[in-house]
C-alpha cells in the first residue's frame, strides 16, 4: 500500500455469481473496469458486495484475480473486517501485500454491546499483527447492520495510537450529525467518507473525502461529477439529481436491485443471482424497477 | 453422524488460548474430558466458545484434534453456522465426515431484516450441498445476539422439506413462550433444547430434550442431575440450586467469568485469556467472583 490516503468516490462492488453460486470472476472484472472507466474506485467486499456471504479463501482468490486481470491495486479498498481476528489479519495482510490502497474494516460484529476496550483491542491486534506502515485502515461504521458502532472516543484512541495506519472512516450511520462530528474532529489527514451520496455535497462542504455508496455501482459517473464539482454553482442541482436516482433504488431491496439494473443494461440475466440469505426480486418487482428506470431516463451507458 | 438424535445437557465449550491467542488444544481437550466425565455433551463452537472469533481453518483443526485425542464424536455437536454459505457448508461437511452427533447452526447473521425465504434458501442450500442423511441440524435461535430470529414458520417449512436433517433447535431467546411453542409444535422427533438451565425443568416437563447452556461449562454435574431427575420430587429444589449458580455468573460478563472460574479451580491463569472483542475481567472483578463462589460454596471438583 502507498502512504497516500484515498479521496473520491468508491463503489462497494456488487459480486456476480455463477449458477452454482461460486463467484464469477470474469463478470466482476468487467464490472470493475466499467466502474474505473466512470471514475470511481473499487471498495470490493463491502456490504453491497455480499462480502460476508463469501469465505475468506473466496475473497483472497477474487482479489488475486482482479490484480492479475490488470486492475491497479491502488484503486482497490477491499473490505477485510471479520468477526474472527485471525481471518481479519489474514485478509488484511493479503491486501497489503497485493498493494491495495486501503482496507475498509468492519468491527467484529457477532457479539453485541461489546466495549470500546474490546474493539480497541481487536483493531490494535490487527494492526500489530499486519505490522506494516503501508496498511491504511478505513474504519467501517454501519450500526444499522453491524449493530456494533464505532464511537468517536474509540477512533480518537486508535488515531493517537496508530496515526500511520488509521486513515479514515466510512460512515454508514445515515446520521449526518455523526458525519459532521467526524469531520470536525480534526484528526490529521483523517478521511471521512459518507456511506451514501445523499450526503456527498454536505460532506465535501465540511472537509470530507468523498463517498462510498451502493448506488455508485449503477450511477458512478454522475456521483463522480458531483465530487469533481461540489464547489461550483451546479452542485445543488447535481446533488438533487443524485438524490432522485438514489430514491428510485431505495424503493427496492438494494442488493438485488443493483444487480437487476446491471442485468438489464448489460442484457445479461446471470447478473441477477445473489447468495442466500439475500434473495432475488420477483418478476413483478423486476418489471417495476425497469419501468421506473425508463421513466427516469436512467441508464448505465457503456455497460 | 448417526441417525439417532441428541438428548441431554451440553456445554458450549469455552475455548482456551495461548499467549499468542492461538487456540490451545491441550487445555481444550482436558476441559472436554472433564465435561464428559460430569455427564454433559460438547457443543463446541457455540457463542460462549467465542466460535465466531475463530477462523474456519482453526475450527476444522480443533475438531480434528479432539477426535484424534480420543473424544467420541457422538458426544460432539459443533457450531457450524456462518454468514458465508461456502464456509458453513465446508465446516458442516467436515463435522459430518468426522461422525459428529449433530451441527448447531446459526443463521447467517450479518444482514438484518432478511426474509424467511432467504433463511430457508440458506439452510436448504447447506443441506443439499452436504447431501448426507447423517447430517442432523440443530437450529440455533439466539436473537439477542444474532439479531436474526428463526421463526416457527421457517422451522415448519424446513422440517417438512428435510425431515431427516432438521433434528431440533437450541432456543436462546430467553422467551419461555417461544420454547413452549416449539415443544407444542409436535414435529416428529424434533428436539428442543433450552439455551439456559433456568428453563430446564419447564422444558423437560413440556417434552423438551435438554439444555445447551453456558454455565454447563462450570456446573455440569448439577445440571445433568436435574436432567436425570426432572420427574422426581427433588426436581424443584434442584432447579432452585441451579438458578442460584446461574445468577452468580450472570452478575459478571459471562465468557470471561466462565474462564475465570475455570482458571481459579484449575489453578491455571492461562485459562483467563479471551480473544477481542471480548475482554478479560479486571482484578477487582476477579476477586469479587472468587468471593461470591466461596460464599456460595461453589466449586468445580476434579478439574
Amino acid at each position: 500500500m502507498s502512504t497516500k490516503r484515498f479521496s473520491g468516490v468508491l463503489a462497494p462492488v456488487i459480486t456476480p455469481f455463477h449458477a452454482d453460486l461460486n463467484p464469477d470472476y470474469d463478470r466482476l472484472l468487467a464490472h470493475c473496469r466499467w466502474l474505473l472507466n466512470k471514475g470511481v474506485g473499487l471498495a470490493v467486499f463491502g456490504t453491497n458486495s455480499e462480502a460476508n456471504s463469501l469465505s475468506l479463501s473466496e475473497k483472497k482468490q477474487l482479489l488475486d484475480k482482479l490484480v492479475e486481470g490488470g486492475i491497479d491495486p491502488m484503486t482497490v479498498m477491499p473490505g477485510t473486517g471479520s468477526c474472527a481476528l485471525s481471518e481479519c489479519v489474514d485478509l488484511t495482510k493479503h491486501a497489503v501485500n497485493l498493494g491495495c490502497a486501503g482496507a475498509l474494516m468492519l468491527p467484529p460484529f457477532y457479539y453485541k454491546g461489546v466495549s470500546d476496550d474490546g474493539l480497541y483491542a481487536f483493531y490494535s491486534e490487527v494492526i500489530q499483527r499486519v505490522a506494516n506502515t503501508d496498511l491504511k485502515i478505513y474504519l467501517y461504521h454501519i450500526p444499522p447492520i453491524s449493530q456494533v458502532p464505532i464511537s468517536l472516543d474509540l477512533i480518537d484512541r486508535l488515531v493517537n495510537a496508530y496515526p500511520e495506519n488509521i486513515a479514515g472512516i466510512k460512515d454508514s450511520s445515515g446520521d449526518w450529525e455523526n458525519t459532521l462530528a467526524l469531520n470536525e474532529a480534526a484528526w490529521p489527514d483523517f478521511r471521512v467518507f459518507c456511506g451514501s451520496e445523499s450526503f456527498l455535497l454536505q460532506n465535501m462542504t465540511h472537509g470530507g473525502a468523498g463517498c462510498i455508496s451502493a448506488t455508485a455501482n449503477v450511477n458512478p459517473a454522475a456521483i463522480r461529477n458531483l465530487y469533481d464539482n461540489w464547489n461550483t454553482e451546479q452542485a445543488e442541482q447535481l446533488q438533487a439529481q443524485l438524490d432522485q436516482v438514489r430514491a428510485l433504488f431505495q424503493r427496492f431491496p438494494m442488493i438485488p436491485a443493483l444487480k437487476a439494473a446491471t442485468a438489464h443494461f448489460a442484457n445479461d440475466k446471470d447478473w441477477l443471482r445473489v447468495r442466500p440469505p439475500i434473495i432475488e426480486m420477483g418478476s413483478s418487482q423486476l418489471q417495476q424497477l425497469v419501468k421506473e428506470m425508463n421513466s427516469a431516463s436512467f441508464s448505465m451507458p457503456g455497460l
